[in-house]
């Protein structure tokens, strides 16, 4: 059998991971999708920094080489927008299905990528964009074709939620956390968009747009990070209430689907009031269902991989040109 | 367009419920799956019992009438094995497929009917027999193709949860507790399978068969509802702890998966600790996820109808022969 081809962008904790599981699960995959998948180019931003890469793989800075592959799925694990976007766009050009983590770039263009893909007929899938190793994309969406969701509350930033657990139950200063959180690797070298609550708006976003209905808005009544709290804020602690660093969809206007990112203080019965540490959760309310909650690993390498696989075998699986 | 023809078997809250959900939400069903779904005949004990169906639909005691009325998908709403299996075995046998809420059913005969369902290539689908609103078996269907799930702990009575929370938190006597269950419409007519863990039970089989290779056998340990627990054992509360109706489900042996069901005192930080009253939950342990919840109504007219309702959209999507 003619193996899956893939190809992965950028090779950091998540392209590395995505690799690792592929070799390490060759055999499950193979047996689900009754083909092999193969990872048949790295797309990396200097050779020489990655030697762990098997000889047959092509490792290249240069994406044309590694769309000369004929690969069938483009994995894009890289950081930032615009080379992110270009080289998406180029895969799909090219026939290419993708899978992306990358919830920046998603949150700017989703939408043309998706029109775009479906022009070609091509799959673009972004479950590990948002929470990590939680399947809230295919659920949501699952949810919302059958009935109106009106609500999602969330917790989708973990290095946010690991700093405000360690400030209340260790009694770390906030500067302390944040310094643990990056020592054991939860925080990125560069914090700064965990902390300001943009990266769980462009998540919040991602999810805002699978609930939006054609004629309505996004709009961002407020973005409030961990950066901007005053002491008082966090001292002043309430009784039998805990600080969170909450997303709030509310689509029950019919004009807009409206965000709210802020840390806020929830009450101990509150659905995540007991989501602590760099965990994720995911609360969604509708008519029928009430309220479903997800809770998981929100990041980290392994969860990541496991997503983005995830979506390579619903990919392979719904593409009969593939399977054939 | 043809409209997919759809048969409810039984007619209590469940099939009641999917009865009412297909006839609200016309409209965007028929957007998801460009088809009109149309209940077109539903298999009753007593027709005359039943004058709240439009008259297009054929009402009958009679499955052969049910059959003859050229059904894609039967939905299987009934109690109790036997007849059960005969009509969803009669239905495959005719080329329909089957969406089941039957839990007793399904543990008993599952594995048949896939096998008889693999040879027809029918779709036979499941996920409101256990944990009803909450998408339990597709969740773990794929992360257990992808890797392996070591253990699984669940609430899945919700009926115990709830006498087990009210005993708790509201002081109740265990018969007080059942009484107001049965009041408000949690507790079966007869709650005797809630009570004595057998419900819990049949739902753990069916998560558990999900996971079990060939070789392994499915053992249960325990089995010990409610009704076994000595009164010093309610009273008996620990510091910090809480005593939950607990599914475990191990799967690390290589020859046996290994059930128990028991109530069980759990610490405060146990994922499972803060899920109260009649919400079911599903923690879901995996080498790469690390660690899953899932919780939601477990049970209730609306939260099935809609599981039941997804599985029918599934079942479509995955059948090109019903999609031309």
């Amino acid at each position: 059998m003619e193996p899956i081809r893939v190809a992965i962008l950028g090779f950091g904790t998540v392209g590395k991971g995505v690799y690792a599981h592929i070799k390490e699960e060759q055999q499950s995959l193979e047996q689900t999708l009754n083909r092999p998948v193969q990872v048949t180019a790295v797309l990396v931003n200097d050779e020489s920094k990655h030697r762990d890469v098997a000889n047959h793989v092509l490792l290249t800075t240069n994406m044309d080489d590694v769309l000369a592959q004929q690969i069938d799925i483009v994995v894009e694990a890289i950081t930032g927008v615009e080379s992110a976007y270009q080289y998406v766009t180029a895969a799909i050009e090219q026939g290419c299905h993708v899978v992306t983590a990358n919830k920046a770039m998603y949150a700017a263009r989703g939408q043309k990528l998706q029109e775009l893909a479906e022009e070609r007929r091509i799959n673009v899938k972004y479950d590990a964009s948002v929470a990590g190793g939680i399947p809230i994309i295919d659920t949501l969406n699952q949810i919302h074709q059958l009935e109106s969701v009106h609500r999602i509350e969330a917790i989708l930033n973990g290095t946010s939620n690991y700093i405000l657990t360690a400030v209340a139950k260790e009694g770390l200063t906030f500067h302390e956390a944040l310094t643990q959180a990056t020592r054991l690797g939860y925080a990125e070298a560069d914090p700064s968009h965990d902390i300001d609550g943009f990266d769980a708006l462009n998540k919040a976003y991602i999810l805002a747009n699978l609930l939006r209905k054609d004629y309505q808005e996004i709009t961002v009544n407020r973005r409030k990070g961990l950066d901007q709290l005053q002491l008082d804020e966090v001292l002043n602690k309430q009784t039998n209430q805990v600080l969170k660093p909450l997303v709030t969809i509310d689509a029950t206007s019919e004009s807009a689907i409206e965000i709210v990112v802020e840390p806020t203080w929830v009450e101990e019965n509150h659905p995540l009031s007991s989501v602590d540490g760099v965990q994720n959760a995911i609360v969604i309310s509708s008519d029928r269902l009430g309220s479903l909650k997800l809770e998981g690993a929100g990041a980290g390498e392994k969860p990541t991989a496991h997503a983005i696989v995830q979506d390579i075998v619903k990919t392979v699986k719904e593409d009969n040109r593939i399977l054939v």
